[in-house]
Protein backbone atom coordinates (compact mmCIF):
# COMPACT_ATOMS: atom_id res chain seq x y z
CA UNK A 1 0.00 0.00 0.00
CA UNK A 2 1.20 2.96 -1.01
CA UNK A 3 0.96 5.70 2.08
CA UNK A 4 2.38 9.08 3.04
CA UNK A 5 4.00 9.06 6.71
CA UNK A 6 1.25 10.57 8.30
CA UNK A 7 -0.31 9.27 10.83
CA UNK A 8 -3.78 9.69 10.31
CA UNK A 9 -6.61 7.49 11.92
CA UNK A 10 -10.29 8.00 11.42
CA UNK A 11 -10.09 6.35 8.06
CA UNK A 12 -11.82 3.01 6.59
CA UNK A 13 -10.91 -0.33 5.62
CA UNK A 14 -11.31 -0.32 2.16
CA UNK A 15 -12.24 -3.71 0.95
CA UNK A 16 -13.42 -5.35 -2.08
CA UNK A 17 -16.50 -7.70 -0.94
CA UNK A 18 -17.05 -11.19 -2.49
CA UNK A 19 -20.52 -11.82 -3.33
CA UNK A 20 -20.79 -14.25 -5.95
CA UNK A 21 -23.58 -16.58 -5.50
CA UNK A 22 -24.62 -15.12 -1.89
CA UNK A 23 -27.91 -13.33 -0.86
CA UNK A 24 -28.27 -9.65 -0.43
CA UNK A 25 -31.44 -8.20 1.01
CA UNK A 26 -32.44 -4.64 -0.38
CA UNK A 27 -35.00 -2.90 0.99
CA UNK A 28 -36.59 -0.18 -0.90
CA UNK A 29 -36.49 0.80 -4.64
CA UNK A 30 -36.32 4.28 -5.07
CA UNK A 31 -33.11 6.13 -6.64
CA UNK A 32 -30.67 5.26 -3.69
CA UNK A 33 -31.83 1.52 -4.02
CA UNK A 34 -31.27 1.27 -7.80
CA UNK A 35 -27.82 2.39 -7.26
CA UNK A 36 -27.07 -0.67 -4.98
CA UNK A 37 -29.10 -3.10 -7.27
CA UNK A 38 -26.59 -2.20 -9.69
CA UNK A 39 -23.76 -2.26 -7.17
CA UNK A 40 -24.15 -5.92 -6.07
CA UNK A 41 -25.83 -7.29 -9.25
CA UNK A 42 -22.49 -6.52 -10.53
CA UNK A 43 -20.10 -8.57 -7.98
CA UNK A 44 -22.72 -11.22 -8.85
CA UNK A 45 -25.01 -11.67 -5.92
CA UNK A 46 -28.39 -13.03 -5.37
CA UNK A 47 -30.78 -10.20 -4.84
CA UNK A 48 -34.25 -10.23 -2.77
CA UNK A 49 -35.56 -6.99 -3.19
CA UNK A 50 -38.64 -5.96 -1.17
CA UNK A 51 -40.25 -2.58 -1.79
CA UNK A 52 -44.10 -1.50 -2.79
CA UNK A 53 -44.59 -1.76 -6.67
CA UNK A 54 -45.51 2.12 -6.63
CA UNK A 55 -42.20 3.60 -5.41
CA UNK A 56 -40.33 1.80 -7.86
CA UNK A 57 -37.77 3.98 -9.79
CA UNK A 58 -37.66 3.36 -13.61
CA UNK A 59 -33.92 1.69 -12.97
CA UNK A 60 -35.08 -0.27 -10.50
CA UNK A 61 -38.14 -1.70 -12.97
CA UNK A 62 -35.89 -2.43 -15.63
CA UNK A 63 -33.33 -4.17 -13.06
CA UNK A 64 -36.45 -6.46 -11.96
CA UNK A 65 -37.32 -7.09 -15.47
CA UNK A 66 -34.08 -7.69 -16.73
CA UNK A 67 -32.63 -9.78 -14.26
CA UNK A 68 -32.69 -13.38 -13.22
CA UNK A 69 -31.09 -12.49 -10.20
CA UNK A 70 -33.77 -10.53 -8.69
CA UNK A 71 -36.31 -11.98 -6.52
CA UNK A 72 -38.88 -9.47 -6.01
CA UNK A 73 -41.60 -8.83 -3.49
CA UNK A 74 -43.74 -6.35 -3.78
CA UNK A 75 -44.35 -4.98 0.10
CA UNK A 76 -42.93 -3.38 2.86
CA UNK A 77 -40.22 -5.18 5.29
CA UNK A 78 -42.39 -8.00 7.23
CA UNK A 79 -40.00 -8.94 10.13
CA UNK A 80 -37.01 -11.00 11.12
CA UNK A 81 -38.09 -13.97 8.70
CA UNK A 82 -37.16 -11.33 5.82
CA UNK A 83 -33.67 -11.46 7.31
CA UNK A 84 -33.64 -15.79 6.92
CA UNK A 85 -30.20 -16.69 5.29
CA UNK A 86 -29.34 -13.38 4.14
CA UNK A 87 -25.55 -12.36 3.60
CA UNK A 88 -26.03 -8.90 4.03
CA UNK A 89 -28.51 -6.15 4.30
CA UNK A 90 -28.81 -2.72 2.22
CA UNK A 91 -32.03 -0.68 3.34
CA UNK A 92 -32.69 2.80 1.25
CA UNK A 93 -36.06 4.13 2.91
CA UNK A 94 -37.65 7.48 4.01
CA UNK A 95 -38.96 5.24 7.37
CA UNK A 96 -35.94 5.95 10.06
CA UNK A 97 -37.89 4.21 12.98
CA UNK A 98 -38.20 0.62 10.64
CA UNK A 99 -34.49 1.34 9.10
CA UNK A 100 -33.19 0.89 13.01
CA UNK A 101 -35.12 -1.57 13.61
CA UNK A 102 -33.86 -3.71 10.47
CA UNK A 103 -30.03 -2.26 11.66
CA UNK A 104 -30.60 -4.04 15.48
CA UNK A 105 -32.16 -7.31 13.96
CA UNK A 106 -29.57 -7.30 11.18
CA UNK A 107 -26.68 -7.06 13.81
CA UNK A 108 -28.34 -9.91 16.36
CA UNK A 109 -27.74 -12.39 13.38
CA UNK A 110 -24.61 -10.62 12.52
CA UNK A 111 -25.21 -9.63 9.28
CA UNK A 112 -23.48 -6.71 7.95
CA UNK A 113 -25.87 -3.80 6.84
CA UNK A 114 -25.30 -0.48 5.57
CA UNK A 115 -28.53 1.81 6.15
CA UNK A 116 -28.60 4.81 3.81
CA UNK A 117 -27.68 8.00 5.57
CA UNK A 118 -27.78 6.83 8.91
CA UNK A 119 -24.18 6.59 9.41
CA UNK A 120 -24.05 4.84 12.93
CA UNK A 121 -26.08 2.15 11.69
CA UNK A 122 -23.40 1.24 9.07
CA UNK A 123 -21.01 -1.62 8.95
CA UNK A 124 -19.80 -0.18 6.06
CA UNK A 125 -20.19 2.71 3.83
CA UNK A 126 -20.21 3.23 -0.07
CA UNK A 127 -17.44 5.55 -1.57
CA UNK A 128 -17.48 7.29 -4.95
CA UNK A 129 -16.70 4.68 -7.47
CA UNK A 130 -15.08 4.07 -11.41
CA UNK A 131 -16.04 1.16 -13.06
CA UNK A 132 -14.91 0.12 -16.27
CA UNK A 133 -15.38 -3.80 -17.29
CA UNK A 134 -12.90 -5.78 -14.48
CA UNK A 135 -11.33 -2.66 -12.89
CA UNK A 136 -13.41 -0.83 -9.87
CA UNK A 137 -11.39 1.99 -8.34
CA UNK A 138 -13.63 3.63 -4.82
CA UNK A 139 -12.55 6.88 -3.60
CA UNK A 140 -13.35 7.95 -0.25
CA UNK A 141 -12.89 10.66 1.91
CA UNK A 142 -14.07 9.32 4.96
CA UNK A 143 -17.07 11.33 5.20
CA UNK A 144 -15.15 14.59 5.29
CA UNK A 145 -15.98 16.03 1.53
CA UNK A 146 -18.15 14.17 -0.87
CA UNK A 147 -17.93 17.32 -3.29
CA UNK A 148 -14.18 17.40 -3.10
CA UNK A 149 -14.25 13.16 -3.36
CA UNK A 150 -16.81 13.52 -6.63
CA UNK A 151 -14.25 16.09 -7.79
CA UNK A 152 -11.34 13.99 -7.69
CA UNK A 153 -13.38 10.97 -9.20
CA UNK A 154 -13.94 13.12 -12.17
CA UNK A 155 -10.05 13.91 -12.69
CA UNK A 156 -9.05 10.15 -12.12
CA UNK A 157 -11.82 9.29 -14.97
CA UNK A 158 -10.24 11.84 -17.09
CA UNK A 159 -6.90 10.92 -16.61
CA UNK A 160 -7.03 7.04 -16.73
CA UNK A 161 -5.08 5.29 -19.82
CA UNK A 162 -7.80 5.05 -22.22
CA UNK A 163 -9.06 1.38 -22.87
CA UNK A 164 -7.21 0.61 -18.96
CA UNK A 165 -10.75 -1.63 -18.13
CA UNK A 166 -10.30 -3.25 -21.86
CA UNK A 167 -6.57 -3.98 -21.28
CA UNK A 168 -6.99 -5.71 -17.94
CA UNK A 169 -9.55 -7.87 -19.64
CA UNK A 170 -7.24 -8.89 -22.16
CA UNK A 171 -4.45 -9.84 -19.67
CA UNK A 172 -6.80 -11.46 -17.80
CA UNK A 173 -7.56 -13.66 -21.08
CA UNK A 174 -3.85 -14.14 -21.71
CA UNK A 175 -3.05 -15.33 -18.33
CA UNK A 176 -5.55 -17.86 -18.50
CA UNK A 177 -3.83 -19.19 -21.85
CA UNK A 178 -0.73 -19.34 -19.94
CA UNK A 179 -1.92 -21.29 -17.72
CA UNK A 180 -3.54 -23.66 -20.03
CA UNK A 181 -0.41 -23.87 -21.73
CA UNK A 182 1.99 -24.11 -18.45
CA UNK A 183 -0.59 -25.56 -15.80
CA UNK A 184 -0.23 -26.05 -12.46
CA UNK A 185 0.29 -24.46 -8.91
CA UNK A 186 3.13 -22.29 -7.64
CA UNK A 187 7.12 -23.89 -7.68
CA UNK A 188 9.27 -22.36 -10.42
CA UNK A 189 6.89 -22.33 -13.02
CA UNK A 190 4.38 -20.11 -11.17
CA UNK A 191 6.88 -18.06 -10.62
CA UNK A 192 8.27 -17.83 -14.34
CA UNK A 193 4.22 -17.26 -15.50
CA UNK A 194 3.77 -14.18 -12.99
CA UNK A 195 7.31 -12.66 -14.01
CA UNK A 196 6.51 -12.92 -18.09
CA UNK A 197 3.09 -11.57 -17.18
CA UNK A 198 4.42 -8.38 -15.16
CA UNK A 199 7.56 -7.97 -18.26
CA UNK A 200 4.52 -7.93 -20.77
CA UNK A 201 2.65 -5.36 -18.35
CA UNK A 202 5.65 -3.34 -18.03
CA UNK A 203 7.00 -3.36 -22.02
CA UNK A 204 3.51 -3.09 -23.47
CA UNK A 205 1.20 0.24 -23.31
CA UNK A 206 -2.00 0.01 -22.08
CA UNK A 207 -3.58 0.55 -25.35
CA UNK A 208 -1.76 -2.27 -27.47
CA UNK A 209 -2.73 -4.47 -24.74
CA UNK A 210 -6.30 -3.66 -24.83
CA UNK A 211 -6.01 -4.09 -28.96
CA UNK A 212 -4.77 -8.19 -28.15
CA UNK A 213 -6.97 -10.78 -30.06
CA UNK A 214 -6.83 -14.51 -29.66
CA UNK A 215 -4.46 -14.60 -32.73
CA UNK A 216 -2.06 -12.19 -31.39
CA UNK A 217 -2.32 -13.90 -27.81
CA UNK A 218 -1.06 -17.67 -29.42
CA UNK A 219 1.56 -15.63 -31.47
CA UNK A 220 2.86 -13.72 -28.26
CA UNK A 221 3.17 -16.85 -25.90
CA UNK A 222 4.81 -18.99 -29.19
CA UNK A 223 7.07 -16.25 -29.83
CA UNK A 224 7.44 -14.61 -26.25
CA UNK A 225 6.92 -17.36 -23.40
CA UNK A 226 8.13 -19.79 -25.74
CA UNK A 227 11.43 -18.03 -25.62
CA UNK A 228 11.19 -16.22 -22.67
CA UNK A 229 10.59 -12.80 -24.06
CA UNK A 230 8.31 -9.92 -24.62
CA UNK A 231 7.64 -10.03 -28.61
CA UNK A 232 6.74 -6.08 -30.11
CA UNK A 233 3.71 -4.95 -30.96
CA UNK A 234 4.47 -5.58 -34.45
CA UNK A 235 6.00 -8.55 -34.32
CA UNK A 236 2.51 -10.89 -33.10
CA UNK A 237 0.31 -8.68 -35.65
CA UNK A 238 -0.52 -5.22 -33.94
CA UNK A 239 -0.18 -2.00 -34.90
CA UNK A 240 2.34 0.06 -34.69
CA UNK A 241 0.86 3.21 -32.90
CA UNK A 242 2.61 6.62 -32.29
CA UNK A 243 4.15 6.25 -27.86
CA UNK A 244 2.92 8.62 -25.77
CA UNK A 245 5.43 11.47 -25.10
CA UNK A 246 7.23 11.17 -22.11
CA UNK A 247 8.44 14.43 -19.77
CA UNK A 248 11.75 14.81 -21.29
CA UNK A 249 10.20 14.29 -25.17
CA UNK A 250 8.07 17.23 -24.04
CA UNK A 251 11.39 18.96 -22.70
CA UNK A 252 13.17 17.89 -25.93
CA UNK A 253 10.42 19.08 -27.83
CA UNK A 254 10.60 22.38 -25.78
CA UNK A 255 14.50 23.02 -26.72
CA UNK A 256 13.94 21.73 -30.48
CA UNK A 257 11.45 24.52 -30.99
CA UNK A 258 13.65 27.31 -28.97
CA UNK A 259 16.61 25.69 -31.14
CA UNK A 260 14.41 25.87 -34.42
CA UNK A 261 13.75 29.64 -33.58
CA UNK A 262 16.96 30.54 -33.01
CA UNK A 263 18.21 29.10 -36.43
CA UNK A 264 15.04 30.55 -38.54
CA UNK A 265 16.21 34.36 -36.87
CA UNK A 266 19.66 33.83 -37.58
CA UNK A 267 18.81 33.02 -41.48
CA UNK A 268 16.43 35.62 -41.59
CA UNK A 269 19.25 38.71 -40.29
CA UNK A 270 21.62 36.88 -42.33
CA UNK A 271 19.67 37.28 -45.67
CA UNK A 272 19.20 41.18 -44.59
CA UNK A 273 22.82 41.92 -43.82
CA UNK A 274 23.71 40.30 -46.95
CA UNK A 275 20.99 41.93 -49.11
CA UNK A 276 22.05 45.06 -47.92
CA UNK A 277 25.30 44.19 -48.97
CA UNK A 278 24.34 43.45 -52.50
CA UNK B 1 -21.66 5.48 -9.42
CA UNK B 2 -20.08 5.94 -12.67
CA UNK B 3 -19.94 3.19 -14.72
CA UNK B 4 -19.80 2.30 -18.40
CA UNK B 5 -22.85 0.56 -20.17
CA UNK B 6 -21.04 -2.92 -20.25
CA UNK B 7 -22.79 -5.60 -18.25
CA UNK B 8 -19.68 -6.85 -16.69
CA UNK B 9 -20.20 -9.19 -13.95
CA UNK B 10 -17.74 -10.81 -11.70
CA UNK B 11 -17.03 -7.90 -9.84
CA UNK B 12 -16.55 -7.55 -6.49
CA UNK B 13 -18.33 -4.66 -4.20
CA UNK B 14 -16.13 -1.97 -3.41
CA UNK B 15 -16.75 -1.00 0.73
CA UNK B 16 -15.38 1.49 3.17
CA UNK B 17 -15.61 -0.93 6.42
CA UNK B 18 -15.61 1.12 9.52
CA UNK B 19 -13.73 -0.50 12.78
CA UNK B 20 -13.51 2.18 14.76
CA UNK B 21 -13.56 0.29 18.16
CA UNK B 22 -14.15 -2.76 16.50
CA UNK B 23 -11.84 -5.92 17.42
CA UNK B 24 -9.31 -7.25 14.79
CA UNK B 25 -7.65 -10.45 14.88
CA UNK B 26 -4.56 -10.57 12.94
CA UNK B 27 -3.10 -14.13 12.73
CA UNK B 28 0.48 -13.99 11.55
CA UNK B 29 3.32 -11.24 11.43
CA UNK B 30 5.35 -11.13 8.61
CA UNK B 31 5.32 -8.45 5.81
CA UNK B 32 1.91 -9.12 4.69
CA UNK B 33 0.85 -8.64 8.43
CA UNK B 34 2.31 -5.62 8.93
CA UNK B 35 0.56 -4.19 5.64
CA UNK B 36 -3.04 -5.46 7.25
CA UNK B 37 -2.02 -4.16 10.86
CA UNK B 38 -1.27 -0.51 9.75
CA UNK B 39 -4.80 -1.02 6.89
CA UNK B 40 -6.57 -1.98 9.84
CA UNK B 41 -5.17 0.88 12.87
CA UNK B 42 -5.77 4.10 10.02
CA UNK B 43 -9.04 2.79 10.64
CA UNK B 44 -9.37 3.48 14.59
CA UNK B 45 -9.66 -0.73 15.30
CA UNK B 46 -8.29 -2.77 18.69
CA UNK B 47 -6.16 -5.07 17.13
CA UNK B 48 -4.98 -8.58 18.64
CA UNK B 49 -1.88 -10.10 17.05
CA UNK B 50 -1.08 -13.67 17.49
CA UNK B 51 2.68 -14.26 16.30
CA UNK B 52 5.74 -16.33 17.55
CA UNK B 53 8.03 -13.01 18.30
CA UNK B 54 10.75 -14.87 16.00
CA UNK B 55 9.08 -14.56 13.32
CA UNK B 56 7.94 -10.62 13.19
CA UNK B 57 8.75 -8.39 10.49
CA UNK B 58 10.45 -5.19 12.04
CA UNK B 59 7.75 -3.28 11.04
CA UNK B 60 4.90 -5.49 12.93
CA UNK B 61 7.91 -5.16 15.90
CA UNK B 62 7.41 -1.12 15.72
CA UNK B 63 3.72 -1.02 15.36
CA UNK B 64 3.56 -3.32 18.42
CA UNK B 65 6.06 -1.13 20.42
CA UNK B 66 4.41 1.92 19.58
CA UNK B 67 0.31 1.40 19.32
CA UNK B 68 -1.52 1.69 22.22
CA UNK B 69 -4.60 -0.52 20.13
CA UNK B 70 -2.15 -3.56 19.65
CA UNK B 71 -2.62 -6.43 22.13
CA UNK B 72 -0.11 -9.26 21.07
CA UNK B 73 0.40 -12.75 21.79
CA UNK B 74 3.89 -14.31 21.32
CA UNK B 75 2.62 -17.56 20.04
CA UNK B 76 0.86 -19.47 17.44
CA UNK B 77 -2.77 -19.55 16.84
CA UNK B 78 -4.78 -21.72 20.03
CA UNK B 79 -8.35 -22.36 19.05
CA UNK B 80 -11.95 -21.12 19.08
CA UNK B 81 -11.22 -19.19 21.95
CA UNK B 82 -9.38 -16.98 20.35
CA UNK B 83 -12.03 -15.59 18.23
CA UNK B 84 -14.21 -14.58 20.94
CA UNK B 85 -15.38 -11.15 20.54
CA UNK B 86 -13.61 -10.85 17.71
CA UNK B 87 -15.31 -8.40 14.95
CA UNK B 88 -13.00 -9.42 12.39
CA UNK B 89 -10.08 -12.13 11.56
CA UNK B 90 -7.21 -11.66 9.07
CA UNK B 91 -4.78 -14.75 8.99
CA UNK B 92 -0.68 -14.08 7.09
CA UNK B 93 0.95 -17.75 8.11
CA UNK B 94 2.35 -19.78 5.65
CA UNK B 95 0.63 -23.22 7.21
CA UNK B 96 -2.51 -23.20 4.55
CA UNK B 97 -3.92 -26.12 7.10
CA UNK B 98 -4.46 -23.90 10.11
CA UNK B 99 -5.61 -21.12 7.88
CA UNK B 100 -8.39 -23.40 6.72
CA UNK B 101 -9.17 -24.15 10.14
CA UNK B 102 -9.46 -20.89 10.96
CA UNK B 103 -11.49 -19.58 8.28
CA UNK B 104 -13.94 -22.82 9.31
CA UNK B 105 -14.34 -21.52 12.45
CA UNK B 106 -14.68 -17.87 11.85
CA UNK B 107 -17.63 -18.61 8.91
CA UNK B 108 -19.06 -20.42 11.94
CA UNK B 109 -19.18 -17.73 13.63
CA UNK B 110 -20.23 -15.44 10.85
CA UNK B 111 -17.03 -13.24 11.30
CA UNK B 112 -15.95 -11.71 8.12
CA UNK B 113 -12.16 -13.11 7.10
CA UNK B 114 -9.46 -12.77 4.74
CA UNK B 115 -7.15 -15.48 4.61
CA UNK B 116 -3.91 -14.52 2.84
CA UNK B 117 -3.05 -16.22 -1.11
CA UNK B 118 -6.44 -18.67 0.16
CA UNK B 119 -9.14 -16.35 -2.56
CA UNK B 120 -11.66 -18.84 -1.86
CA UNK B 121 -11.20 -18.64 2.37
CA UNK B 122 -11.86 -14.89 1.79
CA UNK B 123 -14.86 -13.01 2.21
CA UNK B 124 -13.29 -9.72 0.86
CA UNK B 125 -10.16 -9.17 -0.63
CA UNK B 126 -7.65 -5.84 -0.77
CA UNK B 127 -6.74 -3.61 -3.46
CA UNK B 128 -4.08 -1.46 -4.55
CA UNK B 129 -4.40 1.62 -2.00
CA UNK B 130 -3.64 4.81 -2.29
CA UNK B 131 -3.47 6.97 1.06
CA UNK B 132 -3.09 10.41 1.82
CA UNK B 133 -4.59 12.06 5.36
CA UNK B 134 -8.58 11.74 4.97
CA UNK B 135 -8.37 10.16 1.15
CA UNK B 136 -8.39 6.55 0.50
CA UNK B 137 -8.64 5.36 -3.20
CA UNK B 138 -8.58 1.28 -3.60
CA UNK B 139 -8.26 0.45 -7.18
CA UNK B 140 -8.95 -2.89 -7.95
CA UNK B 141 -8.42 -5.43 -11.23
CA UNK B 142 -10.33 -8.16 -9.78
CA UNK B 143 -7.61 -10.47 -9.58
CA UNK B 144 -7.20 -10.19 -13.25
CA UNK B 145 -4.07 -8.46 -13.27
CA UNK B 146 -2.27 -7.16 -10.18
CA UNK B 147 0.52 -5.76 -12.18
CA UNK B 148 -1.99 -3.19 -13.75
CA UNK B 149 -3.37 -2.66 -10.78
CA UNK B 150 -0.05 -1.15 -9.59
CA UNK B 151 0.67 0.50 -12.62
CA UNK B 152 -2.82 2.42 -12.34
CA UNK B 153 -2.19 3.00 -8.98
CA UNK B 154 1.11 4.77 -9.53
CA UNK B 155 -0.63 6.83 -12.77
CA UNK B 156 -3.61 7.91 -10.38
CA UNK B 157 -1.01 8.80 -7.96
CA UNK B 158 0.81 11.42 -9.82
CA UNK B 159 -2.27 12.37 -11.52
CA UNK B 160 -3.65 13.02 -8.01
CA UNK B 161 -4.17 17.32 -7.38
CA UNK B 162 -1.44 18.35 -4.96
CA UNK B 163 -2.22 18.53 -1.68
CA UNK B 164 -5.61 16.75 -2.31
CA UNK B 165 -5.64 15.43 1.62
CA UNK B 166 -5.13 18.19 2.92
CA UNK B 167 -7.56 19.94 0.97
CA UNK B 168 -10.03 17.51 2.19
CA UNK B 169 -8.96 17.71 5.45
CA UNK B 170 -9.23 21.45 5.81
CA UNK B 171 -12.88 20.93 3.88
CA UNK B 172 -13.75 18.82 6.36
CA UNK B 173 -12.48 21.47 9.44
CA UNK B 174 -14.52 24.47 7.44
CA UNK B 175 -17.42 21.94 7.59
CA UNK B 176 -17.48 21.50 11.46
CA UNK B 177 -17.21 25.01 12.31
CA UNK B 178 -20.06 26.40 9.61
CA UNK B 179 -22.08 23.46 11.69
CA UNK B 180 -21.58 25.12 14.91
CA UNK B 181 -21.99 28.35 13.56
CA UNK B 182 -25.29 27.17 12.08
CA UNK B 183 -26.47 23.97 14.06
CA UNK B 184 -29.34 21.99 13.18
CA UNK B 185 -29.64 18.65 11.08
CA UNK B 186 -31.66 18.78 7.95
CA UNK B 187 -34.18 20.76 6.56
CA UNK B 188 -33.62 24.39 4.52
CA UNK B 189 -30.26 25.33 6.98
CA UNK B 190 -29.12 21.65 6.24
CA UNK B 191 -29.62 22.30 2.46
CA UNK B 192 -28.28 25.38 2.39
CA UNK B 193 -24.97 24.71 4.45
CA UNK B 194 -24.99 21.70 1.91
CA UNK B 195 -24.68 23.96 -1.44
CA UNK B 196 -22.48 26.83 0.00
CA UNK B 197 -19.97 23.60 0.98
CA UNK B 198 -19.96 22.60 -2.97
CA UNK B 199 -19.74 25.95 -4.16
CA UNK B 200 -16.80 26.67 -2.23
CA UNK B 201 -15.28 23.22 -3.16
CA UNK B 202 -16.34 24.18 -6.72
CA UNK B 203 -15.22 27.56 -6.44
CA UNK B 204 -11.85 26.93 -5.24
CA UNK B 205 -9.05 25.49 -6.39
CA UNK B 206 -7.32 22.12 -4.39
CA UNK B 207 -4.16 23.65 -3.75
CA UNK B 208 -5.87 27.16 -1.69
CA UNK B 209 -8.18 24.73 -0.23
CA UNK B 210 -5.09 22.74 1.68
CA UNK B 211 -3.75 26.15 2.74
CA UNK B 212 -6.76 27.36 4.59
CA UNK B 213 -5.99 27.98 8.61
CA UNK B 214 -8.11 28.99 11.20
CA UNK B 215 -8.18 32.57 10.65
CA UNK B 216 -8.69 32.15 6.94
CA UNK B 217 -12.26 29.95 7.47
CA UNK B 218 -13.95 32.24 10.04
CA UNK B 219 -13.26 34.94 7.63
CA UNK B 220 -14.34 32.97 4.90
CA UNK B 221 -17.36 32.14 7.37
CA UNK B 222 -18.05 35.80 8.12
CA UNK B 223 -17.85 37.06 4.66
CA UNK B 224 -18.85 34.17 2.52
CA UNK B 225 -21.25 32.43 4.83
CA UNK B 226 -22.95 35.60 6.42
CA UNK B 227 -23.59 37.39 2.96
CA UNK B 228 -24.27 33.67 0.86
CA UNK B 229 -21.69 34.42 -1.43
CA UNK B 230 -18.09 32.53 -1.73
CA UNK B 231 -15.13 35.24 -1.38
CA UNK B 232 -11.77 34.93 -3.65
CA UNK B 233 -8.99 33.65 -1.93
CA UNK B 234 -7.49 36.86 -1.62
CA UNK B 235 -10.33 38.51 0.11
CA UNK B 236 -10.06 35.74 3.31
CA UNK B 237 -6.21 36.48 3.58
CA UNK B 238 -4.89 33.55 0.97
CA UNK B 239 -1.82 33.93 -1.14
CA UNK B 240 -3.13 34.64 -4.69
CA UNK B 241 -1.62 31.97 -6.58
CA UNK B 242 0.10 31.28 -10.11
CA UNK B 243 -2.88 29.44 -11.50
CA UNK B 244 -2.19 26.00 -13.22
CA UNK B 245 -1.22 25.97 -16.91
CA UNK B 246 -3.66 24.82 -19.29
CA UNK B 247 -3.23 23.89 -22.24
CA UNK B 248 -3.62 26.72 -24.31
CA UNK B 249 -0.85 28.36 -21.78
CA UNK B 250 1.29 25.42 -22.54
CA UNK B 251 1.21 26.39 -26.55
CA UNK B 252 1.73 30.15 -26.06
CA UNK B 253 4.71 28.94 -23.86
CA UNK B 254 6.20 26.74 -26.59
CA UNK B 255 5.39 29.72 -29.49
CA UNK B 256 6.85 32.04 -26.79
CA UNK B 257 10.03 30.02 -26.74
CA UNK B 258 10.15 29.89 -30.60
CA UNK B 259 9.57 33.22 -30.66
CA UNK B 260 12.82 34.27 -28.10
CA UNK B 261 14.76 31.90 -30.38
CA UNK B 262 13.84 33.80 -32.83
CA UNK B 263 15.35 36.79 -31.32
CA UNK B 264 18.03 35.69 -30.17
CA UNK B 265 19.19 33.98 -33.28
CA UNK B 266 18.43 37.09 -34.91
CA UNK B 267 20.80 39.30 -32.50
CA UNK B 268 23.83 37.14 -32.69
CA UNK B 269 23.67 36.89 -36.57
CA UNK B 270 23.56 40.84 -36.50
CA UNK B 271 26.24 41.27 -33.74
CA UNK B 272 28.12 38.63 -35.84
CA UNK B 273 27.82 40.91 -38.78
CA UNK B 274 27.78 44.26 -37.41
CA UNK B 275 31.56 43.32 -36.05
CA UNK B 276 32.55 42.33 -39.50
CA UNK B 277 31.71 45.57 -40.53
CA UNK B 278 34.14 47.37 -37.49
Amino acid sequence: MATDTSSFTGGSLLLAWQLKGKRVLIVGGGDVASGRIESVLVADALVTLIAPRDGLHPLTKRFIESSDRITYHDRTFAGPEDLVDVDMVLTAIDDVETSRTICAMARALKVPINVADIPPSCDFYFGSQIRSGPLQIMISTNGQSPKLANIIRRRIENSLPEHAGEAIEKVGQLRNKLRERAPGVGGELGKRRMRWMVDVCTAWEMEDLAALDGEMMAKLLDDGWEYNRVPKVQEVGGRPRQSTKTALQKISGLLLSSAAGVIVGAACTALVFLKRRA
